[in-house]
């Protein structure tokens, strides 16, 4: 039996071990309350799944038209890649016999035993989710063959490992007591930070800051689809309710209940908090940035999703949903970094924000880490900011070694003409009249 | 424990008193059951929320490119603060503590507790889904912030009191034996009706409707992108088969199996109905009727789903795509009602049809409301007459309202230049050539 | 009870009698279990019922923006069609009482009762995925009608047929041991196989073969709208997951977890493995053939996807992803047959592929069928041939029919406007500035 996700996996080997001890004799209830984790891990796989192609029609909707089919390649491709990569070395290095808490390594290519493949399935699906949340941030300028090479490189060593400090049992982290139910810190957290590495080594979209009258000038770039930019969005939220509920691991577990509507809340006031900042800041309610606005609430209420009440959750989307919006502006306006869907700001800075909200407002005793508040919240941050470091510097070794080897952003001709005439050789809309917007 | 849509909720209340007694010291049984429930419940609530991306996109699929933000921006929107609303008065009108059959009146902000949070759960994604419906009809010429204000009345007010009658034990309506079993009425007819007051109020899309020859003649206004309308008609059906087979609010129910295939049938029937009529009539088989037809024959399955035959359902589906064709027709043609959807004819007419067909085709037994025929055909009609009423009426009041204090129309030029460049300031097609159509 | 899908079905039988006796006093165990399979086939049929949208935007996607209309229209009516007829007809013919192992006949308009719903509606959505498999192939000149009558016939009686030989315990297929799990036979490779047939005996699309220097030379068609299709193979790729795992036709079967990550990893495997094909091949990774990579690994793995290792999985994904290439290449520019969307390799090639991958990969004690490994791989191949060879005459037969009474194909003027302008009388994007690109 695989022991996964802090406590919750001993947990349920100790329950099972009662159970069969129960029922041996007289019934097979322990197996079909095997059976019924088995088809709720499996479906809620199957959404978390489903929320690649949430990412792709948002990434895809929110950038220009001439590179929409590398985009689309892109996002394809790291679900493919990472799920083999997964497969043969990252789930071994995550969920394998640990050494020092700092590393697993056993069980690589694992095969055919149930409910190990069903547990390997749950975690390769959020593996993937971490690499895509990266290519949104470097869309439009980065090489295809770099992308693959670094998605492959992140979802097989670079998320394992920080994963395994915090999802295996013996994780130092897991045995500091620190709590991310869903993964705000182990997936969004972790992308968001190698989304900034990437968008920082990469540099901006020509084009994107222009100089002007002495200053450095952000000039928009809009999104091509809004329509599916949206699709993509209520795809992701449908999807999360697999991504949370589903991290209860078990299909018996009564906090499911709970767990869909902290997350709802959370990601409803995130929209309506978002649009409004946006609405007092500019006079306008602004689509993307509500849309953004619904998955900053969606990524905060990831790690405390299980651990706090309705009117917390509610607070927490708020947060999160004025968070964002600042944090895009901040970056764009006064850093100067290119991020074109905002990655960043919602995976890595409302990943942090959930994780450490998870100390704030989350119930203690459920928590049952034996921490003070204060102490809860000291762990959160230290997990949080541990994580977020490891990403930053991890990826940031890698984009420096890709580029200098495979090199990593395309020719200036090729990026003014698009990445899918240069590097795919077709056109996205064939047929379609489009201007360049750059 | 909640007792809600009527008898199922006490029925489940005494299996589980019998359960609890009976494996009491055997088996953990009875949590099993109420496990299976859970998930049944929290999957079919997913699929549901779901549909919001259906409606998004058909809604958006059926009108012009320039207004496409604003369109899934509303949809976006109604969904969040419908949810909030829900949560903090909705449920507590629909479900609370009844006062005389009418209203419900306790448990706002309900929280924590795991049964209440599945049931607010799959409650909360249908009153979100009876706004949503209110959107299509009054697109492309209302102003946001009057939409936003109407939505959240709607589904925290007008929507939970008439719900109150049919889905609470103690409504009126409940009482009297009147069936809706997932919604025809509470849900479609309502948004039908609200949606007939908004398009009236509104008044027509500028250029709809011309003087020629001293008559008024209807022009066609050409949905945008049929592509997305297909793909949302597609999702909407995926969704209805959580919609329909999760109001047996229980996964041990076998009547499951008999819903899907009731609604898969029904939905069937209605787009080919609709299909031959429009063909018969204006000699094409035209696109966007026919996924309404699909649609006409969800919303008419979705009251007698649980108790019709499959010969029954076929008919009723068949019934609601003619329905349809010529409901949208006489609005256009005679009445001069500009619904850009055919949201009054595809959810209030077909609405109306399924809760009446209830009365026509319901196996008596399986209702068991112990009246006869003719006597339950006319408490359905009662029941979705009053229904239409208190929803067109509610609404119109609430319309007019809007209409004297923030607004409820945009000025011309903005409706000409499209609702996304004023009201949002941006374009949902940054790049492609459009052409104005109005 | 019905007894369907080859031993399954009577192993279900056997254990629920077993689980009668042994708990008949003291527990309602089985219904539990019953309960179980009742919500994993529901759950999973509805997941195979949105890969309709699925196809229908892979379709519409890699097609020309004048025929979407049509395209679309095609896909929800061969479901519609499909479902009515499938219960009218096909399920009595596929899983009625056997006449000689050829053929079933009884159960026609199945009703009611609730096993034998939830079967029908499993069964019902595999059947309508066999025709939509068809429309592409014939994409952008079949004339809608015909398409209509082909497609009701497909599904009430070429699939069934063939079907009832494999998935009817006593069909003459399955009594020799011959193993398709989900149907890389039944339903991919037959739909293949039609495919080819239609192509066939439509001829090619006016403009994709001109005359060059005394050769045929094969022109570029691209599809209009990439991001659709990658949504489209995500969708299918989501669905997938109850194609293949809901397979079991029991919600207690441990092999479902095996079955998920078959599935992805063979997906994936082909996905990369198209994708270098194409790099090697033509210098560029190219995205439309990716995403058919993936699905040629799906397609291969749905017949061994419970009897195959990971490695397996992985090595019958990357044949696919192989085979899809070449074979798309070779139809193409040496066949000189146009297939818009490469329905005839994806499905049929790699369908056959996948269902001798059985023999030779498949674990024989698993199988269970009592044949050497060689014996397998000879039944196995039987059966895809025979499978094969009935549907590409039985189509075959149809077309010709169509051919000479209601007329296969479109006018050549009507096929250069577009078949939306005269079949349907509308445009799929109005007020998009689009360009004929035939």
């Amino acid at each position: 039996m695989f022991c996964f996700r802090k406590k919750r996996g001993v947990f349920t080997v100790l329950l099972l071990l009662m159970g069969s001890m129960l029922f041996a004799q007289e019934s097979n209830e322990p197996s079909l309350s095997m059976s019924l984790d088995t088809l709720w891990l499996v479906l809620c796989a199957a959404l978390v799944f489903f929320m690649q192609a949430g990412f792709a029609m948002v990434e895809t909707g929110l950038t220009r038209a001439k590179n929409a089919g590398n985009i689309i390649m892109k996002n394809l491709m790291d679900f493919a890649g990472g799920s083999l990569v997964f497969w043969a070395l990252g789930w071994g290095l995550m969920y394998g016999q640990d050494w020092g808490g700092f590393i697993g390594f056993s069980d690589f290519f694992p095969n055919q035993e149930p409910i190990l493949m069903r547990d390997w399935f749950f975690q390769a699906v959020f593996a993937a989710t971490a690499a895509t949340i990266v290519s949104g941030a470097m869309a439009e300028r980065t090489k295809f063959v770099s992308y693959l090479a670094y998605s492959v490189v992140l979802t097989g060593l670079i998320y394992p490992i920080s994963g395994h400090w915090i999802w295996n049992a013996e994780g130092w982290l897991a045995t500091m007591g620190f709590h991310d139910f869903a993964g705000s810190t182990v997936v969004h957290g972790l992308g968001g930070a190698a989304a900034l590495a990437g968008a920082l080594i990469l540099g901006p979209r020509t084009g994107k800051y222009v100089m002007a009258q002495g200053k450095k000038a952000s000039m928009p770039i809009m999104g091509h689809n809004l329509p599916l930019a949206a699709l993509g969005v209520f795809i992701l939220w449908f999807g999360w309710y697999g991504f949370n509920a589903g991290s209860t691991l078990s299909g018996t577990d009564s906090s499911i209940s709970i767990i869909v509507v902290t997350t709802t809340l959370a990601a409803a006031a995130g929209a309506i908090a978002s649009m409004i900042t946006v609405w007092i800041l500019n006079g306008k309610p602004d689509v993307s940035m509500s849309l953004n606005g619904a998955l900053a609430g969606l990524v905060a209420i990831t790690a405390p999703c299980a651990v706090v009440s309705n009117r917390a959750a509610v607070v927490i989307g708020v947060i999160a949903g004025i968070l964002v919006v600042f944090s895009v502006e901040f970056l764009d306006k006064v850093l100067h970094i290119d991020d074109p869907v905002g990655a960043v700001s919602v995976h890595g800075i409302c990943g942090i924000w959930g994780t450490i909200a998870v100390g704030i407002f989350g119930d203690l005793e459920k928590l049952g880490s034996g921490l003070s508040r204060w102490q809860q919240i000291g762990v959160q941050g230290l997990g949080t900011v541990s994580v977020t470091f490891w990403s930053f510097f991890g990826a940031s070794l890698l984009f420096l070694l890709i580029s200098k080897t495979l090199g990593l952003r395309v020719q200036e001709e090729e990026e003014l003409a698009g990445l899918d005439l240069d590097e795919h050789g077709i056109e996205a809309y064939a047929g379609f009249q489009i201007f360049q917007t750059d």
